[in-house]
Parts: structure tokens; sequence; C-alpha cells
């Protein structure tokens, strides 16, 4: 019901809308932009100028066109000189990256944490002294934009405090507020939910693009979703959309860190497959203990077969669920989901012929991560870069770049 | 990552704009435009008059303002000129109504139909009879802009074809053009799902106006949904978005139409509580048998009471389901749901205390449908006006208005 936007409006859009073409696709020419983004030669040309003053692209002669006449400027984001801080807070692992414009990964620093409760204080300080670390080793020219965090658990929009996760058993945690304090930059650390971040992550750079309805399903300790609905991330009214591992499955079947019982986390989470391999809980946990179940499977083991075939039966069942609800073009398999989907996939296959109908399945796509465990990282970088791709002036006149 | 509009488009994205404001929120005085569409004075004069000019419009001197000064004028919408036609296809009847601009129903056809198989040139031939007759009684000044059906089952987008439906036995209809044809009044006859179009409808004129992320429970021989996420209505990859009556809630429950077992519309349809109220499903079927049901619990039948307990626990288990995938701010029960949504609140309060994340259930609100058995037939309505209201001069245009 909005009114039309204005001139200022709209340049502020178009500038927004050609990094975002740049960040995402890469060094692009002035010719390509022209054509793709339906504006004319001179507003593409007054826009790059803009956006090269700004420090955030340059222009460059192409190598070789192969082509007569004169070449057109290939624009490319500075992807050295503008970078973002990406945090993830995983169950095994404590991740930051400094992300360049564009997507480049250009340091990272990563720690294995101990599982259990979730000290605050603890997190927010490793992960700032692993942004300290990677700032120290920028150049005098570069700016920060932005920071953004992973973590699993719900986080509320309004306020990016972290209502309740499996791990972070303090609810109602400050994360954003206490890390944006302790790294000292005068950054907002926007906060995300792992697995929506994930969704993000594969929509933006992996096995997503340019699927427009997609579900990522995170495995961990708890299992985590991410919808990506007509092109945009399902947030829900308060941003906790999304949490698909608490769909109940199975009435009355396992005991879920929520209460209820039957949870899809609860039959198919890292704990659900473990147990059913006959493997004590007390021994080695995380990714490295499932990849053992699925390599025992391969190996001929007939109850780590077994232990798969249950747990990607109700898997099936989940996703069947989700598919006829969302009507999805791809189903994508993260964390460690990804090694139970590839040891369970014909028994997934299976229960999707049963119980999703047939033409939401008919065009369906199953598929792995493609950015593996990199995706929830590289989702929040996207994040954290939202705000400069919204409106790249005045985001880096607020940092004073 | 597509430019910014030209200013031709603008003026078109505005005059559609008011003209929605009007559509949705009744006359309004220019002054109110003014301030609401965060426009100018004189674009909002220029706007009107457009509109005016086009016959979409009126302005006229309010009644009485109570104030000093020049009273601003009045713009309503030409309810009585500007009209669609709207039919509905519900399991037991058909209807038709003819539904001014503004959302007016200027005139209704209705008839009882009998269950079992669906004959397209029956129905088609029925809603055309109906459309005629009230065509007929027109002024010879009034405009027809558009039509639409509301259908159970899926249909595809991109066609507008019913893939798959209960009561659409010969699935691949292709009912829209049929209809179309048999109105010979030169309109396309949008077709959507009937579950979709009554969440649109509550979303813009029922209980859920102002609410961006609700879910609508259409309940008649099957269940249906259709989800507003982030104030969009959910389609999916193919348009088959919100089917959660095919959410698997009981695995190895009670047989579905659809071959699988357990399925929410298996467990909470109309069969289902007749069967448990030891009514035999030989009797009459329908709104009237699900109600009467209902009201022997409350004269203290245990049998009519355990029934309705019983499908109200897997009700409350599927909006869980829902609750903690989608986070809605409402869920919205309608058609024959609405009836046992009242008569079993208090198990579906209960399953959701249990089953529900507490995060997600806190500001939840339980509703019951507030356009009932219009529903589906207002939502069909402004999908018939969806064009019309995106770029009202060319859609005038289109029917030479």
């Amino acid at each position: 019901m909005r009114a039309g936007p204005s001139q200022e409006e709209i340049r502020r859009h178009n500038l927004g809308a050609l990094l975002r073409h740049v960040h995402l696709g890469g060094p692009t020419s002035r010719a390509e932009l022209t054509s793709r983004m339906g504006l004319n030669r001179s507003t593409i040309m007054a826009l790059t100028s803009d956006l090269t003053a700004a420090g955030l692209v340059r222009e460059e002669l192409p190598r070789e066109t192969g082509r007569a006449g004169r070449p057109s400027l290939v624009v490319r984001p500075e992807s050295s000189r503008v970078y973002v801080f990406a945090f993830d807070v995983g169950p095994d692992r404590l991740a930051a990256a400094r992300v360049g414009l564009g997507g480049v990964i250009l340091d990272r620093r990563e720690s294995v944490r101990r599982r259990g409760a979730f000290d605050l204080e603890e997190v927010v300080g490793a992960l700032a002294a692993f942004a300290r670390q990677m700032h120290r080793k920028t150049r005098a020219d570069t700016v920060c934009v932005g920071a953004a965090a992973a973590v699993s658990g719900g986080v509320d929009r309004s306020d990016g405090v972290v209502r309740y996760g499996p791990n972070l058993l303090q609810a109602e945690a400050p994360f954003g507020e206490a890390l944006a304090r302790k790294l000292g930059l005068g950054l907002q650390v926007s906060v995300g939910n792992d697995a929506n971040l994930g969704a993000l992550a594969e929509h933006t750079r992996g096995v997503g693009v340019s699927v427009r309805d997609l579900i990522y399903l995170h495995g961990d300790v708890g299992v985590g979703g991410g919808v990506i609905a007509g092109g945009h991330l399902l947030g829900g009214h308060e941003g906790f959309g999304g949490e698909v591992g608490h769909m109940v499955v199975h009435p009355g079947g396992r005991l879920c860190g929520c209460g209820s019982h039957g949870c899809l986390e609860a039959e198919v989470g890292e704990r659900a497959l473990l147990e059913a391999a006959g493997r004590t809980t007390e021994g080695p946990l995380g990714r490295d203990a499932v990849r053992a179940v699925v390599d025992a499977a391969d190996r001929g083991d007939i109850v780590a077969q077994a232990a798969l075939s249950r747990v990607g039966d109700w898997l099936g069942l989940g996703v069947a669920n989700l598919v006829n609800i969302f009507n999805p073009e791809m189903v994508i398999f993260g964390g460690m989901l990804r090694e139970v989907y590839l040891g369970s996939a014909a028994q997934v296959r299976s229960r999707l012929a049963i119980d999703a109908l047939p033409a939401h399945r008919e065009k369906l796509r199953l598929r792995t991560s493609e950015l593996a465990d990199d995706a929830t990282l590289v989702g929040a970088a996207e994040l954290a870069f939202a705000h400069v791709l919204a409106d790249p002036l005045e985001a880096l006149a607020r940092v004073g770049g």
C-alpha cells in the first residue's frame, strides 16, 4: 500500500542493486550490467562512478574479449578493501572469518569447543580475540562494514536476543550486544539462526542459487531448518520461522530436549543415530562419530545399516511433510544430515514415494549442502553485508569508510 | 537485482496503491490518503482524477466532519459499477457471486451439490448459468473486470490447471479454461486452491487483517491450508504450497485418500470425526453432520465428547507442528474445522502446550474464521481483482471499460 519511491530512493535502490550484482555474480562488464538491470548506459556509468568513489568497486579493462571494438569496462567488488566479520557458534567449534565484499573468505580462525553449557563470556571472548587477530593483519585502507553471528536456537528478530536453544542454556542471552561490546569496533553484531543462515548461504552461493523455493535442513546436536519461500527467508512473526526440528513426526517417540516426544530432531539427530547404532554416547560425539556409522554401514556392518535405515525412514517422513506443506523445488541436507542423507538416501526416497503428494515430488530435487561446514559462516557474512547492499553509501557513512 | 522503476511505472504503481487503499479500507478522504501514502496533495489529486476518469472511484463531500474549514473530499470505490465474478466449487455446494470493487457482494447464487465425482461439464454449466443470471440484472454502465474460482486440490500456478484433488477426480482438469469458454464474456478465469483463497480472504477482509504471518486451516471433506508468510501467500515452486492436510501426524494411522496413513486430513477430517462419534458415514454428511456431533457433545453425549477429544488432540498436534515450523501470529480455523475447534479448543490448547515451543506459542492467537462460509468466495473475488489493483488502467483497457 506504500507509495512509489522518490528519485533519491530510486538512486539508492539502484546503487544497492548494482553492488548486489557484483557481490553475488562477481566481476561484470558495464555492458552486461546495462542489459541485466534494464537501465541505460549513462545511468550505469553514473552508478558505477558513485560506487567507485566510495571505494566499493573498481573498474578495469577486461583481459581478452576476443571481440573487435572497444571493450566494456569490468566492474569488480573491492573484496580486499571492504569486508565484514562472520562468526559461527557451533556445538563443537567456534569459527570466525574476515569475508570480503563478493563473498571472498580473506582470513579465518577456528577452535574446537567442548560440548555442554554455553558460557557467554567465554564464547564472546574467544570470538572477539579471533577478530582482533585478523583485524591486526589488515592494511590501513581496509574498512570493516559489518559483523554477524550464526547461533543455534531461536533468535528474536526484534532485538537479536537468543530466546531459546539447545546450547545456549541461559535463554535471553544478549549475545550480539555482548559480542559487539567485546569487539570494540563500534559495530553492531547481527545474530541469526544457524540453519536460517545456512539456507541463505546455499541460496546465494551454494547449490540453491536461483532456486526461489528451497528448504535447508541442518543437523548438529539438534536439527534446524531454514526455508526460502518465493526468494525470501521465512522469518515468521518473531523471527523463529523454519524451526522444523520440532515438528513431531513420531507421537510418543523418543524424548526430545524440548520436552515433547518424537520431534524430527529426537528421531534423526546425532544421539538417535548413535544410539540406534549401539554406540554409547559416552564416546566421541559430533561429525566424526556420525561419519563412523556411515562408514561402518558402507563396510557391511548390519547394526549400522539398520540404524541408518531407521533414521532415514524418519528423515524421509519429515521431508515428505515439508514437501507437502511448502512445495519446494529443492531440499538441501547440511551439517551432520549431509552424512546421514548420503548413508540413507534410498530410505528417504522410498518414504517420500509413500508420503509426499506426487505433484509435489515430481520436480523435487534432493541435494547435499555445497558449502558444507562453511554454510553457516557464509550465511553470517551475507547477513552482515545485508545493510550495505540495501543502501551502500549510507552504510559506508555509518562506519566512516 | 532489478533496477528501479521508471516514472511511468511509478505512476501505475501509485494508481494501484491508491485503488487498493479504497478497495480494502473503504471510502477514504484525500487528506488521509496523502498522509498514509506519503505522497503530496497534488500527486494524490492527479491520481484520484485519473481513477475517477476511468470510472473506478468517485469523489464526494463527506457527510459531517465536525471540524471547521473546507472538508477534504472522500474517495470511494465505484462498487456498483466495477465488479468481478467469484465462484466456489465446494464438496456440498456450488456458489457464485457478483462482487463490487471494495469487496461488496452485490448478488449471489448457490446450489446444493451431491457428493461424489466431479463432472466438469455439469459444474461449469451450473456456474456459468449463475453468472449469466446475475449479468442480465446489471445496468448497462457496469463493467466486469475479472473472474476467479476456488476449488479444492492442487492448482498449478503455471497454467491454472487442477493437478490433483479430492473431488476433481479427473486430474488435469482444465477447469478455468472450460469455465471461461462457457461464460463467454471474453474473460479469463483465474483458479485458486480454496484454502489458499480462504487465507487471502481472512488476511484482507477477515479476522487476520494486518496480520502478516498467519495460517488458515480449511476443513471440508478434506483439510487444506493457506499460509500468509511475511504478508504474502505461500505459493511454493508450482503453486501447491500450504497443503498441510497431507502432513503425516500419526504414522500408521488412518488411511488417507492420498494413499498414505495418518495425514492430518485423515485424522481430523469429517469422516474421522463422524466415525469416532459412531455415526455411520452412510447418513447425512457435511457441515450439518459435524455440527450435530458438536451439539451432542455440548449436551453431554460421552461418545461425541470422546470423538471431539480424539480429533482435537490430532488437530492440536498438527497446529503445534505448523506453529513450530512457521512461527505464525495467528491460526484461523475455517470450514468444518471452525465447528471442530469450537468443540475441542481445550484439547487443542493442551496439545499445543506440550508440543509447541514456548517462544512460538506465547504470542500466538487461535481464532475461528470471521468470513465463515464466505471465506473461499471472498478470496476468489480478491484473486479476480488482483490484476486490477496491480495496474488499474491496463486492466480496464483490456476489458474495454
